[in-house]
């Protein structure tokens, strides 16, 4: 570890050892003591065994007093020099716990603490083996009876019907992918249940055109990353092919055209029942936890209208949209004008499609996805970031760092700046009466996206087309009812239609939760996504973290886990070593 | 680039001023009096359009007048401080030419000139993109008739029989999936052809408990090197996996189950007519260049003693060998003693063989896996040397810095090193009768390699089988004839068997030049292999550099490419840039 005799960092070290002191005589005061008035401590999994921000002195005092006693943090050191900028000293540093290692990150204003981080890396006696501890591969020494490499691999897999998974991860896309490889590396006999023939389709099938919104700096899988070469951009089915060969080659228990029709949990033996549909067989397993990883929501939230049954069109909600190769020369309506409203609405106008009307309810933040690369993106997630020794990891716990409370009001500047930057835009956009935000209170896209999952749009080229009236906007309406060949909205007018397709989002995971176990177990969890902002959306009690994401639910031994590549690869580390720790019998007290 | 005013740089740097004015001035003699009267420089590509050593300041001399008109090296800058230890000085620069930028590295012994390397890394305006330059992936902005990604892919894939490689790779094994990977990066339209069904089988196919007896340091590819994870050691299957993965991964035009059955080449019109069987058809293709890429030989080296028509048990060359399974109980005779005799062997004897014997001509150099590991492999390939700065791109530019004339003598002391450690287990063999040597200099096994390809044992376990008597060794014999059921050696000695394994090793490279072009072109080329030491099976004259690997031969358009991971690592570099140079219509003058 570097050390660094810098001014900050020899504040940081103070500051580190009084901490360290306070906590080793538990005294939970005096640690809260060093805190400044406002002030914020967040725990990944490293004290409270779930993912909490304690806010202020009184809130930290407490949480320290419920963990102390069992999650011993010491031997604080610092892991780089410190730095100082705008009044605000930031420090990176290790510590252990009675169990763990972990790295955090701290923030001093006026030599008072005012943001920790803490985050548990690995379980003491159950280090991942990488670098100079990986496997040899090899028994040297010619074995009678030997068991090859693909022995073992074809004995795991022919075993998996029988042989109990610990874990059962439901969807097998980059959340499921991630999250399997996590606990492989760790040990933890897992099983990813896919529904499509192969590994990366739930990229494949989605529609033609579709390339990834975010850069590769953001994109990166744990273990593997993208190669130097790799495009800023990846293709869709380049993206399936990527999915696939991770699969492959982290050796993934992955069952394709495979899918759970039912689960139900015994809290006596704290063990699911779970069926599996597979090529046409029903098999139960009995896996000790259950995690959702389908994605960042739940099933389709599909809509009919009045009339729907008279409307002699075609009409399907945008998850089933493939291609609109077969409406060309048709007139389309999308309902809805987030993101896949506006990739639907793109594909029906490639394809030449006689017109296109976007039925828009409320306004949509829309950004260029230049400006956020270049302004949102790139002080993390770049080349130059790369090149400044921001690798993804260190990126990732840079944005972990932020508490939520903090994070609208770090966003709303850079907002500021993408607004001047695409005002050409927004400005054609609104004069064809699309309406634009930059969310309520001026915070932008990915507070959208965390409070609500929705109510964005990346724009890769949708917005110049509906800038320059290519594709028609119905703004502030929604469909009253359906005729055999069009839509009559709210505010009288017709709109005709060969096809209609409802661009109407998703519901929580939840609901993949009263699908598949049942509705009381649904109720009892509530919905993911939000941290009680209380904007549109995303309802208080503030909470200060996201609902349900990554972290122990009020259901026992049940888990989602999901978000775009991002969220995906950074939590499934914390969700894997909650589940390691069970699985090698570790306390776990949730706070 | 990193600069450095350490004293040992400080001179470094007026070395490489005094080259450069000389250089400049195209003064030959000048530059070869900045060297001693021993003296070394080895150019990739870089100014000789070939791979050579000058050794001597008049053959140094002679290679600056032929090659500085066109060349014009200049803009010499040290990248990174110099080192000095045991009388050397060391120092690394980068340089360009008139058409390239290239790295290099220098030893200055007493302020003279004593190794110089230089390497052409890259042709100027046709730098690889990557990292800051790497494709957008997208272009922006919705389009009508847009080509995807896919669509691109498959119209690639489709016209590939219509429209013409510019380069065709006979062989999709490691190295022509190196190459191809590197052709592909640079923009050289090029296509594998591959025998077998799946990319990788070349090493699946081989013989079960088969894993790399090189160490994960030694074996990466370029581009995508293994996770941090990966055995030290990679079963074969798992290899195969990832070479699959990757010609996915990087895109490569790839036919599986095709075969190059015959080819000529047009002289006036500079061009091969190529016949390719596919799935039951033949195809001819028109490729400007032909590589063949077939590993390190050529075809079997197939044996057959006298009387080998009577024997009525089964017999075949070891490339033909996959699982010695269905010989337990019987009476084994294998013909060979390096490595993959050694390798027949102990499958025979895991699969408990009644009787397993090694016949064994000559000497053979065996090396326990270990200790290669610790003392030879672990300065430069190894999680330490990695540790200290020596990725796998460094380690490979040590190892060419050294040039062939000293090569034998560095190694000599590694050897010593080696057979104190590996007294005990020769001690074992040579008392069961098995002879050992370390090469007739001993320099050991990898100048055997480097020599002959051949010669040696690289040991992960049938040593001590050997040695304890499990596999019976007769030596300083060869098969005089068969009879029905037995082998009488020419010591008049007898042994029964039910199956004969020749493991009599490969013909060079060119006599598949001679089964696919004609023999005169084959006899033209000469075998490859070899660097003209004067030892057995590598007879001089000294060249000084590998015969016929990676640069042009005696047949215009047609190259050889191959050698174990680390030598098709590297070498399939100097490989890409010699025919992108000819692709992109660059003047290459071979010197």
């Amino acid at each position: 570890m570097t050390t660094s005799s810098n001014p900050e960092s020899l504040e940081a070290a103070a500051w580190l050892a009084k901490l360290e002191a306070a906590l080793a005589g538990s005294d939970a005061d005096a640690a809260a003591r060093l805190f400044g008035e406002e002030c914020y401590w967040r725990d990944l999994v490293a004290l409270t065994w779930n993912i909490r921000t304690a806010e202020g002195c009184s809130a930290l005092a407490d949480m320290l007093r419920a963990t102390l006693p069992h999650a011993q943090p010491h031997s604080f050191a610092l892991t780089g020099p410190a730095s100082q900028s705008g009044g605000m000293l930031e420090a990176w540093f290790q510590f252990e716990t009675a169990v763990g290692r972990g790295t955090g990150h701290l923030r001093l204003r006026n030599g008072e603490g005012y943001t920790l981080l803490t985050t548990l890396q690995e379980l003491k006696g159950h280090e991942e083996k990488a670098g100079f501890t990986r496997e040899m591969g090899l028994a040297h020494g010619a074995q009678r009876g030997r068991q090859t490499w693909t022995d073992l691999r074809r004995a795991e897999e022919a075993e998996l019907g029988s042989r109990q998974p610990y874990v059962l991860i439901i969807g097998g896309g980059q959340g499921g992918i991630a999250l399997g490889a996590r606990l492989k590396r760790l040990g933890v006999p897992a099983l990813i249940i896919e529904r499509n023939p192969r590994a990366g389709d739930s990229w494949r099938n989605r529609y033609r055109s579709l390339v990834l919104h975010d850069p590769v700096w953001y994109d990166h899988l744990p273990y593997i990353p993208f190669p130097a070469h790799w495009p800023v951009f990846t293709p869709k089915d380049k993206m399936g092919d990527w999915l696939e060969a991770y699969v492959t080659l982290m050796e993934l228990n992955y069952w394709t055209s495979a899918e759970v029709t039912k689960a139900s949990f015994d809290a006596a033996l704290q063990e699911w029942t779970v069926e599996v549909k597979r090529d046409g067989r029903t098999l139960t397993l009995k896996p000790r936890h259950l995690v959702f990883a389908t994605g960042s929501y739940g099933p389709p939230r599909e809509l009919r209208p009045p009339g729907a049954e008279d409307f002699a069109g075609v009409q399907y909600h945008s998850s089933k949209h493939a291609s609109g190769e077969a409406y060309r020369g048709k007139r389309c309506i999308v309902v809805g004008a987030n993101s896949s409203a506006h990739d639907v609405c793109a594909d029906f106008w490639e394809n030449e499609a006689a017109e296109v009307t976007m039925i828009q309810r409320t306004p949509t933040t829309v950004v260029r996805s230049e400006s956020l690369m270049e302004i949102a993106f790139a002080p993390i997630y770049s080349e130059e970031a790369a090149a400044n020794g921001i690798d993804v990891d260190k990126a990732d716990m840079i944005f972990a760092s932020v508490p939520f409370r903090l994070m609208a009001d770090m966003q709303r500047p850079v907002y500021a700046q993408i607004a001047a930057r695409d005002a050409d835009l927004i400005g054609r956009l609104n004069a064809q009466g699309f309406m634009t935000d930059y969310g309520p209170d001026g915070s932008g896209l990915m507070m959208k996206a965390l409070r609500t999952g929705s109510g964005y749009y990346l724009d890769v080229g949708c917005s110049d087309i509906i800038a320059s009236g290519g594709i028609k906007v119905k703004p502030r309406v929604e469909i009253a009812r359906l005729t055999r060949d069009s839509a009559i909205l709210t505010d009288g007018s017709e709109v005709k239609a060969d096809v209609i397709v409802y661009a109407t989002g998703y519901l929580p995971m939840n609901e993949w939760v009263a699908k598949i176990v049942c509705r009381e177990a649904a109720d009892l969890i509530g919905p993911n996504w939000g941290y009680g902002s209380g904007t549109r959306g995303d309802p208080g009690p503030w909470e200060g973290e996201l609902r349900n994401m990554w972290k122990p639910l009020r259901h026992p031994n049940l888990w989602f886990h999901g978000g775009n590549l991002h969220l995906s690869r950074f939590n499934s580390k914390f969700v894997a070593l909650q589940l390691k720790a069970r699985y090698e019998g570790i306390d776990t007290p949730v706070y």
